[in-house]
């Protein structure tokens, strides 16, 4: 073994080389900001200069100033800068929607470490499959507040409280992490993140409603409803990671997807898009049921009056509005299943 | 002018260019990617091995096996490699914080571009000033609750839940905001952060507590605190701002500054500072004065009785949660005000 004096030389030599790489990489990064710069300047304008060029190339063919030839070949350079255009206007920051807006500022959400980028993927699916369990628990501790608790406790009500708080969060952070997905290349369908989005704003005019015998009514219904979507959500997820092994299997994986630790089994997922597709079908009915009880409810509850002065109104317009987005929700959805179904037949 | 064909091939040329630079852009990054990685991977073990070599040399020095001398020149070594690590370790992924965790999961928000970062700052101050005049009509829309519409409407207690989801809202995305700038660099005091942190669950306590005669007695003294603070908060920002001018005209603006487009002017600040001090200790103990009327309430309140069996609780965990959480706030705000200044006055 060497001396310790030459031990310690070495541990030494070693930190420095690592502070000179790290010194590197901010030399590449700063580089890297540079020539972004550059290229993100001068972007916009190159493209309106593109469609001018482009328009102009067309007024002179039709007034016979070209020749059809010509044209043609002038068209096919214009696509092709457009295509380099394209190329480069990649590297522009981008925030994404009003909603990343919202919660972050407009910053850029786009990332370039391509580490980095694989790990939002892998956490987006972690925090799915965490949160379940309490996808069960809440709608279970409604429950318990409908057939005991309130029995004991004289006020209650919190726990639905903190049950549509903890939703809120839940579709709050989940569309934050699908915006910035969607930035980072993910090809999730922009209904699936309205969807959340219109969970997130049910959840709040549920905060809204005031704890009515018409609320006391309806809360078994949603509980029932929050209870079967949690497990059909269980059961997606499962889908979903089974197919990610068969995708790796057989090299398709896209570079958002998260190879998973467990290792790679050949599976049929056909089987199983076949029983989702019916479970979520089931769900998207109930969506419907719930849907039409709360406007059936809205129409010709004794506890509500839509035809009142609006002066009057209790919960009419939260009925109304849960009602609706509930019918919404199941319209959306269905058509988006079938898109995403029929996109898979012919793949 | 030169000719539609010769202009086309020019754009083409230049977009050609823009794509290649592009594709410089993306190899730098993966140069950079893959020095993070090899830095990054041996950091711990580089860190561990000095500090088993520090060990090592004190030992050797105490047994007699190393002179003086010796042993100083080794220390010397020793720390600057400390010194080197560090400087890579700057390369690591940073998380921050389990409330960045919650929201964006375990994923790097340390920004490597210098223009991204300073965006952050920028969207940060914009969203405090731009939202400055909710924070005034949010309360007001609680006083026009009290006063005016709950005579002409039989429901408007969703007036003070949008209220409150909207300051749940606020909390969360300033906590959230913060949370990243600390990450990149800001020099922001954690308890700012914990302020938030409270103010959110304060919030979210609020939602909980049922619409009573109390609540409706406490509800004018909190439409008074948060129209204050609405003021005094606009009163800071242009403190903040000022400060910013003369900060930069001296040269001292950090890099997360942000540069006014306004232009700098002198200002001396220090009188600004005097007379938000007195109005920031006026809030303070107005938020003590809250704090007292609700354990008062909690304690002698006849719709409130803490000594009877938790099982016929109503509100009276929401009184003394919210009561002790403007007592800490109270305290917190006035430490930390108090050491902010007196740092100013070192510098
Ligand atoms: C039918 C379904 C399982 C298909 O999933 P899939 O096989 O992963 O679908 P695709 O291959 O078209 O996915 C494309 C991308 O969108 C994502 N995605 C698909 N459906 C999604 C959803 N509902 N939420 C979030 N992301 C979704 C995928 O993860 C994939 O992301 P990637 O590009 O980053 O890898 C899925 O769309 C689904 O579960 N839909 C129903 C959801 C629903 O109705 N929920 C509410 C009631 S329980
Ligand atoms: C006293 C005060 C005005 C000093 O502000 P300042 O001069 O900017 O303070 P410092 O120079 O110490 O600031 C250090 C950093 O923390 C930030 N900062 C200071 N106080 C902050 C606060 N309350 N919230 C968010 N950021 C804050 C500054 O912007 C600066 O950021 P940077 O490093 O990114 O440039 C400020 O701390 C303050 O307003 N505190 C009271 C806030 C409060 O009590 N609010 C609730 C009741 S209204």
């Amino acid at each position: 073994m060497p001396s310790l004096a030459a031990r310690i030389e070495s541990a030494f030599d070693d930190a420095v080389k690592d502070a000179q790489r790290a010194a590197e990489f901010q030399a590449l990064m700063s580089k890297a900001d540079s020539i972004r710069d550059t290229v993100v300047a001068g972007c916009d304008k190159k493209r309106k200069k593109l469609s001018a060029l482009r328009k102009e190339a067309k007024e002179a063919q039709e007034s016979g100033g070209l020749s059809e030839e010509e044209a043609s070949r002038l068209t096919v350079r214009l696509d092709e800068a457009d295509g380099a255009l394209q190329q480069a206007r990649r590297l522009r920051p981008v925030t994404g929607s009003l909603f990343i807006r919202l919660f972050l500022g407009s910053v850029n959400v786009k990332v370039s470490h391509e580490e980095d980028r694989k790990k939002l993927k892998e956490e987006y699916n972690k925090f799915k499959s965490r949160t379940n369990l309490l996808f069960i628990l809440i709608p279970l501790s409604w429950a318990a507040n409908i057939y005991l608790l309130s029995d004991w406790l004289s006020y209650t009500h919190w726990i639905t409280v903190f049950g549509h708080i903890w939703l809120l969060y839940y579709y709050v952070t989940l569309a934050l992490r699908e915006n910035i997905l969607r930035v980072n290349g993910s090809r999730i369908m922009s209904w699936w993140i309205v969807h959340h989005y219109i969970s997130a704003a049910m959840s709040i005019v549920m905060l809204t409603w005031p704890f009515t015998s018409l609320h006391e009514e309806l809360m078994p219904s949603f509980t029932v409803f929050f209870l079967s979507q949690a497990v059909v959500m269980q059961f997606q997820a499962f889908y979903q990671r089974r197919r990610h092994y068969s995708l790796v299997a057989q090299g398709k994986a896209s570079q958002m997807d998260v190879t998973n630790p467990e290792g790679l089994r050949e599976y049929n997922t056909t089987a199983l898009l076949v029983v989702l597709v019916v479970l979520l079908m089931g769900t998207y009915c109930f969506e419907l049921y719930l849907s039409y009880s709360m406007l059936h409810a809205a129409i010709y509850h004794p506890g509500l009056q839509l035809w009142r002065n609006p002066m009057f109104y209790k919960q009419e317009l939260q009925v109304v509005f849960v009602g609706a987005a509930f019918a919404v929700l199941a319209v959306g959805n269905t058509i988006s299943l079938v898109r995403t179904v029929s996109d898979k037949c012919v793949r």
